[in-house]
């Protein structure tokens, strides 16, 4: 008999979840906006694609390349249309609050582009709205979805690496230099989103450098350092004036230590059994601390699309009315940082204390 | 006439350049006097090369691999001697100032392992010292005395590089604890001392973040923050707990970009044509900045060992009555730095102004 | 006088080459089929795509990702067709033969996926139709048309390498078992045309040795070895069963030696300025051979889409009547070492003499 | 009682192996022999090292690096003083003969440089000499004796990599060109030796190719290829006229696959779970044959100095009369590899059957 009953919800939620189909549209067109469309196209509970950029000729981009769009005509179009349950925002970062406050005030759900916004005030308010309108809002932080970040994830929450000591990361190239974004805000949202997830400790203070060698007063070198309790840090270089490319991250922990290289086909993440054995005895000094030195290890990471599996999480989260892997609470913490990092930037240094 | 004169003090000059011949001292016979041993051995300007060390064990490891040596029986003994000219110390860095101080006021020319000493003023009052006596005191900070060091300055001086907009210098490796140095004080002598050489800029202020993890209260990663006049900006990772060794420095200039990876077995320095033309017409921002990528270059550099041209330098500095290459003042701008890193991460990262 | 009537040739020619406008088919739509279709898509000088493949299912997954192709019912349609004045065929080596054999007996001009037919002798049939019908008849190298390998086509040429020594290419990777392909007829065709087109000599002989570890009758693994005159040599390894990517050749000559490395995201060719001087006075042997080691210079390579030249390359070539770069001429000749590797392996190694 | 017996005969068995120590003599001081002077100076059995070359200046360079050797007049003192028990041989292999012959006949055990001799005639008669005489006769290769390869050896011995598919090897360099040995006899010792050792397989037939760029009849790039049963081959690269150095072996087996790059500072062995699943079953082609993608995985090999346990082999082989790891008949059967090599270049590639 309960059995029964159990079966039926189940058949039910099963049905929910198989039968729920959305209508959705990507606002935004320019860099990201295309794969957007891409993946949603391919997404087996989008029912329709709608899409908006206000340069026509992104438009008609698309319209060369994907069939089965739909046009709308503005982004006013997109709020009235009741068929239109959620929207993506792909355009550039100082409209996300406006449009996103537009859309969760229609009652669209809302998943934005990183950086989520310019400031965290706008964030806060946009985190309110979704709230009272019970509407899932969520930052588009890629990175937390790829094979990779997921495995440093699992290393560190199952206490693999141990304490751990560090987190030294590494991102630069011969940079797209933007219009009003610096570097910090170009690069910076996926490191600090990876080393937020993985790390999930509370930073306590900041220090940031940079310099702008173009006059333009936007950064294009800087340096970010964080603390944590217990003697943790993270150290952040970003970098669009570096002749060589370079990502790569460095994790360490008492036990085990982990390198994670973007840029490596296969080998994206190597655990090392290395490390330092500290005794406590009160015997000579050099007996005290040892070298450990093991084996390297290398798991294989099945490679798929990580958009698909973004798109997959916000309408899942849409229809299981839970919160999203990277929630709009992690976009507003990204912005505190990013913030946070001007500020101290714009004093020559000054620590930053984060609340 | 006037030619025959000339001739007759060339040929006096090159009589008391190839009969000058020194009777050397080595102090300290741990980790690197070995190898000023071996290279004061085959050097032919070097008569006789007498050993010291207060653990005889040194002595005797000494003794078994190298013929031809011979052994003082203390360093009062080495100070008394009036055949040795020259001591180099290679004692651990808290005895260099009293040891150096003592060869000087025997009016012998001293050579001093890196570190130079342990604080400014020790450095201070031995370079007033050896100006009185007429003597000669330098630092062995080896790494000038390379081919890919050597190159990087010739680039910059030439200015094929344009102006330098950064260098960023990345050392790090599972290291090996010592019993009363930091992270610091173990790799930074070789980064300060290169980056004041090829730079040759005055440091305006620098910031520096550590941790310690073992809990010994000595450093093992540290980060560096130099800023100079004009944007430039210099910055350092040292780190002992790394599982990855890397020895990587990145230069970059307005024409012009170096990579020196020291690490690599023959392309150690890379030179790639690339960088950005910054416009100065009123036009459209995204003209005005536009990437520059061209092409990579490696000069073949001529391996020598770099320790024999340390000590030909000492001798030849000695003999023709100048400054060396790596004179007691260099030695003196890196304990500087040293110094105000340790006093910035003592006081949480504040910024130190250097005079 | 003379010069306006030249002028007005030029006009003319001008106009025919801006103005020449291609309907043309594609057939085989499979693996590198869609590749064709998009890059024929983005061609100025194609009018109309007409698209074909046998297996619906690949037509369908053409018009879900592009617009603006026309479906032709069958091949036979095409060949019907008028308005199609060329044929790209992208299907599975053994039918090359009769698909481009019946397009050009319908006056169609025809690119050939590598590698060009199963057997000499169909090559030399469709040749000898070609000429008869003054058609084009192209093989997709594809490779010729990159950056890297026109500029060591260039270096060779122009005598910078000196006199070549040797040809060697390393091909491997976990690879895509086929049907009825071997690792030979898989990978060789890319390095036997590249190596035909820098190189530019007659191969003499050729012997090869290959092993089925799977027991289907099909090589996995395969060494091709090539002489040609004055001791050059060429040698190939392919393999299906290898742990690791490796694209690597290294070219050698009396003056300078080149590495092209094809995973090399930027620095695919590295030009050493290394190699032996041979003395030929009658001295002690020592001294007769000397070692060269310079310079590594990497000269940047314009990334552009190569599939896109071989189009354009096809289109010129109708247009201009001349014979395009990569002829089926050239076809003909890597199928001949193809088959000559074949022989030799089935043979367990004999040498085969190409005439 | 018995226990008592036990331990007095273990107590015995110790006495021998620590109170034994032996007086050897190394003959050839050129550029292998120097390091087996340092070596059997810190061997611990090593009672007393007398030397001996022909050419004076190269013993003049051990005695000003070594103390504590005994220089030899002749070769003959060598073989006429009893206190002798072993000999090093470290000359040109065109003297290996003689010089090992005539050790042996003086009741000397012999342990000779790679390769063990000119031709396999001299290395049976050699063997032939030991074993009627009862002394030791090992051949060092050195490489067997390496963490790198003692770990391949065990994976293979094991059933860890499966069925071994192919042992594929690259050596090559820009080589130092010598009077009378050419690039095989230089190099393919190194990787015949380890071949042999590791797959523990009997050669059936060998192919090999060869060309001499600088016309003095010696080659200096060579490739040659073995067959095993059941498919298994092996193959070699072998150049002195590379521009770059390359040391890597792949090593594929039904289960998993090595690649062992002696280059790599730390990570020289890496094992990769890859490879191909063959079902059996008369389904489709396409689903018998399947990829297999895994983890990667590096041990940690402790490094040590490899020439220490060749000797520390050779003393313990004396010791307790026994087959030493690197026998006299493993030398042999490189030897006629390095004479089927040359038959076959000889002959232009021809297969040359080993018995």
């Amino acid at each position: 008999m309960l059995c029964n009953i159990f079966a039926k919800i189940l058949t039910c939620i099963f049905k929910i979840h198989t039968t729920m189909k959305y209508q959705i549209a990507i606002v935004g067109l320019g860099y990201w906006g295309p794969n957007m469309v891409r993946n949603a196209l391919s997404n087996v509970s989008v029912e329709e694609v709608h899409i908006y950029d206000i340069q026509e000729k992104n438009t008609q981009k698309i319209l060369q390349n994907f069939s089965g769009v739909k046009v709308a005509t503005s982004f006013e179009n997109i709020l009235q249309n009741p068929q239109i349950q959620a929207v993506i925002i792909a355009t550039p970062v100082d409209t996300h609050y406006a449009l996103a406050k537009q859309a969760l005030l229609h009652q669209k759900h809302v998943l934005v582009e990183k950086p989520f916004t310019s400031t965290h005030q706008e964030a806060e308010e946009l985190i309110a709205i979704a709230q009272r309108e019970k509407l899932t809002l969520m930052v588009d932080h890629t990175f937390i979805y790829t094979p990779a970040i997921r495995k440093i994830k699992e290393l560190i929450t199952t206490g693999q690496l141990g304490d751990i000591y560090y987190y030294d990361s590494v991102r630069v190239n011969l940079g797209l230099f933007q219009r009003d974004v610096n570097v910090i805000w170009d690069l910076a949202p996926h490191d600090f989103s990876i080393m937020l997830h993985v790390l999930d400790k509370k930073p306590l203070a900041l220090q940031a450098m940079g310099a702008d060698h173009v006059g333009k007063g936007l950064e294009d070198v800087a340096y970010v350092h964080i603390t944590f309790e217990n003697n943790l840090i993270a150290h952040f270089h970003l970098n669009w004036l570096s002749p060589l490319k370079i990502r790569k991250t460095l994790i360490a922990g008492s036990k085990k230590m982990v390198v994670y290289d973007d840029l490596e086909p296969n080998e994206k993440i190597k655990i090392y059994d290395k490390g330092i054995d500290v005794k406590t005895k009160e015997e000579e000094y050099q007996t005290l601390i040892q070298y450990r030195s093991g084996d390297m290890y290398s798991p294989m990471l099945h490679q798929k699309e990580t958009l698909q599996m973004v798109i997959e999480e916000f309408l899942k989260a849409i229809t299981e009315q839970r919160k999203p892997l990277t929630d709009a609470k992690d976009g507003l913490q990204v912005v505190r940082l990013l913030e946070a990092t001007q500020t101290s930037i714009k004093n020559g240094g000054k620590i930053v204390y984060l609340e």
